[in-house]
This record gives C-alpha cells, structure tokens and sequence, in this order.
C-alpha cells in the first residue's frame, strides 16, 4: 500500500459520516459500543453478558473491530470490580487482548468477566469473549487498575 | 456499588441516545473514533498523528476513554504495517496498553506509531500517545498481527 | 537510592557465585527452573503441575521471581502446544504475565495450561499459578506462538 | 509430540544436572541470569547495559531463552525504577515482552530501560533488546509495579 492510501486511510476525509460525527453527544463512545449488551449473571466478582455483534462495530474485514473487543474487555473488567464494593473512581493501568476467531455480525457472543484478584489498590480482571453457538473463544484479555483514591497514580 | 448499579451501568437502557446508535451506519466504529486525526509524518515503518481529544471520546471520569487508546493502537499499529508494502488483509493477534497520565477534552496529542517488526508473517508495531504541551507520555501499547494470506491463522 | 548502588545492584560483580555461574552448562536455564515440576494430568490442549517454591528461584523479596514465574508461563504454555500435535519448533510471539499474589519458599503451587486457540500458524495458550493451600491466584499469563515452519517470522 | 514425550520433556527426570541444581544457593535466579550484565549508562530513568548471550541461558532451539528475556525485563526495568529515588520494595503488577527476532550465543546485545512514568504508586519501564551489531529489535517488553508500601497490594 502506498502511503498516500494510508494516509487517506487514517484521515478518512470528507466522508459522509463527518456530519454525524460531530453531532454525536459528549461521552457517547460507551453507549456506541455497549448498546445491545445484555447482563445474564452478576454476583460478587464475576458477570456474564450476552452481545450479537452489531454491524456499527465491525471492521474494514468485516468482523468484530478489535478495538471495540478491547473495550469491552475494559468495560466488562471495571464493572468486575464494582461488583466486590469498589468504587466507580480506579484508573486503568494496563489492558491487553489476544485475538483468537473472528466474531461476525449477528454473532451472539457471551462476555465473561472473572475478578482475579481486588486488593486495595490493585485490581485485575480477565475477560473471555466466546461464540455462543459454536462455543469458540474469539478474545482473552486482562483489565488491570489501580484503585487508591486518596494518592496519585 | 450494588449489583443492581453495576448492571444497569452496563446496560444503559432507555438512554436518549438509542434512537442515534441504532441508526448509525456498518463499520462506523472506526469513523467513529479516528475522525479528526491528522497525519503529521508519514514514511516507510512510521507515522506521527495529531489528535485533540473530542469529547465523544470520554469515559465517565472525564478523560480519553481506554476503550478509544486501544482503538488508536490497533489502527496505527495497522497503518504502519502498511507502509510497509504489507497487504490490508492481516489479522489481530494481541494488543496491549499501558495507561500513563490522563488526557483531557481539547488536548492535543500526539500519536506515534513505529515498526519494530514486519516480517513475512508477523509484525509487531509499538504505539506511544504524548501530550503535545507537556510533552508527558499519556499511553504505550503494542500491535501484534498475522500477516499470512494464504494459511489460517 | 543512589545510582552507584542500582549499578551494583545490576551487574552483582564479585559475588562468591561467580564461578559457579560460570561453570554451568549450556542451556541450563530451563532445567534450573522447572527442577522438581510434576506433571499432574496431560492431555490435549491441556496440563496440570504441581510445583514447591524452591529457595533458589526467590527474588530478594523473599517470594518467587517473577522472572521464574514467567519463564513457567513460556515452558507450560509450549508443552501445551505439543500436546495438540504441533511440532517443538515454534517461536514465541509474545509472554504476559499479571502478578496477583506472592508465592513464598515451600509453597505448593498448581500450574496449569489451557489452549486457547492452536491454529496452522498461530497458538495462544493461558497459564495460571495458584497456591494449592489457598485457592488464590498468584498469576495469569499468556503465551502466543508463531508455528509454522516453512516461512520465516 | 505424544502426551508421554511432553511431559518427559517438562519433568526433566534423571538428568545429570540435578545433582547441580539441588547444590545451587538461595536467590541464586537472578545473578543465574544477569552473570555478565555491564552498565554502560545510568541515569535518572534510563538504564543502558551490554550482555553478551551466555552458553546457560539458551533455549532447546540454541536461541536466547523467552524466560531469560523476561528476567531482563523483570530486573532492568526495577533497576530503572530504583534510578528515580524508589524505594526496592515495589511489587510487580505486569511483565509483557514481545519476541521480534532471536539473539545468539555470542550475541552482544543492549538492553535499555526508559521510564515511561515513575509515579507515586504506580511506575511503569519499556525495555528494549537489541542486537549491537546488526541493530535489530530482539524483543521490547514493558515492568509495571505498584510502589506503594503501607497499604497492601
């Protein structure tokens, strides 16, 4: 590819869309994602969601955009740690994901957060994203933040 | 947080902004965040991009949501492995986000994405988000893809 | 602390362990480590072990290194790989490794190794650690492998 | 591989060596690795050494063994973090490294440890490998640890 065509793909300039984009309201990134997602079980330190992979959330390849994936995996893990009595005001430290399927639209996908460890200050969560009917995991990833209120990061 | 909270969170229901994501166009996940970034520097294994944080991207605590840094990972990441000369068609196999310092409405920032390796079949693409003013490391992640047409992942 | 003593600290000149150091044998990094791992159950796409923290793989704290800890996540997380059929000659990709608890001299730790996904070209395997007393997680890890043969990484 | 081949392969039984890694000193892990390593700078937040690819270290493909890798990643990114005035009592949080080309007995490799952000609970070090000669990336992994001493993990 040359690297006016990346650039072209980075900047995507004049598309129709630029209009609606800049309508959108403030903090609208996660309805945009997680609009759909529907909780099946919550208890202390673990909930399982279902999600049918929309098709605003898919890629160029048409599967599941990873970065939609990854948040996820930061959305689902912070709730995780709201269910053991922490509060809504930790900071991510570090997020990471392995891509292992595609997830393709219509998909219905379960999203299973399991709290590993919430400490004091130092929270990790893993959160598996996996095919419902074929029973495949599409994505692992780990949500780590750090909780402590009153010191700074 | 109780449980209950915890859920609704998740689930958003029966915001106002249902209406707006339920007709918002296939794919418009990447529109969606990259919209008004700005390619600085372009060349063979690296691309700097300019970005001022638009408020659509906000989590809850006011800031780039973490959900959007890792969106910008995959999707420089993926640009610098095409200026390369590498085809559009690799896959995702892991990213991975250090969160550093908080980056607010209006900052500017800037993206820089540099090829550690593209090989035949793999290529590993790191990404570094700064605060222009302050010059501060605002977030580190990695992309990892699958190049190979042919064979499956 | 001074950056003299970090200097020290780092390349540990003089110690009486230097010609011990030097008078070992070629790749005795990995037996060093895993001496004394028991496997417990082996089967496809998965392992268990059994391992007592041994005083030699202690870090200055007093609990496991984390250097051993993620040196079992890269053995366990290959010999999982073997066991769906795959040949010994993949190369790592990528090894990441939370740390969610200390696992102290004497210590019996569970290992196990799950697949995630084994494909053509690419393998994901998780690792877990935890201490069998307890129940607690003392790490989660990940390790990705780049299989195929024939073409270069 | 055959199940029973695998698990040889992990338990290592019978091996000459054994004798020698039983024989083998408390905490013996860390200068086992690091025997060799030579600071060549040291600042505030910046760590350059040389390490030449010793024979105990390699893998069964007579590369550099990932763990070691990750024990350089371990130890020098602390070492940075000690550099800025920290105390030695942090804990680890994360260690992710990715594996971008292999280092070799006799190799003379740089490994430098930048500080991304040295914060009052959390600090956060990038490291790099690199091959002297050629100037190829081997690997680049990231330590994060939490610092904080009277409150608990």
């Amino acid at each position: 590819m040359d690297l006016e065509s990346v650039k072209r793909l980075l900047q995507k300039e004049g598309g129709a869309y630029e209009t609606t984009v800049d309508s959108l309201p403030q903090r609208f990134f996660e309805p945009f994602v997680c609009h759909g997602l529907k909780v099946d079980l919550i208890e202390k330190g673990r909930i399982i969601c279902s999600f049918t992979v929309p098709p605003r959330l898919l890629n160029t390849a048409t599967s599941l955009h990873g970065g939609a994936t990854a948040t996820l995996v930061d959305l689902i893990g912070s709730a995780v740690i709201y269910t053991m009595g922490s509060p809504m005001t930790g900071v991510s430290v570090e997020i990471n994901v392995s891509y292992l399927d595609g997830a393709y639209v219509g998909d219905e996908i379960e999203v299973e957060g399991k709290a590993l460890r919430v400490g004091k200050a130092i929270a990790v969560v893993s959160v598996d994203l996996k095919n419902k009917k074929t029973g495949k995991i599409i994505a692992q990833g780990r949500h780590t933040k750090y909780l402590a209120l009153s010191s700074k990061l």
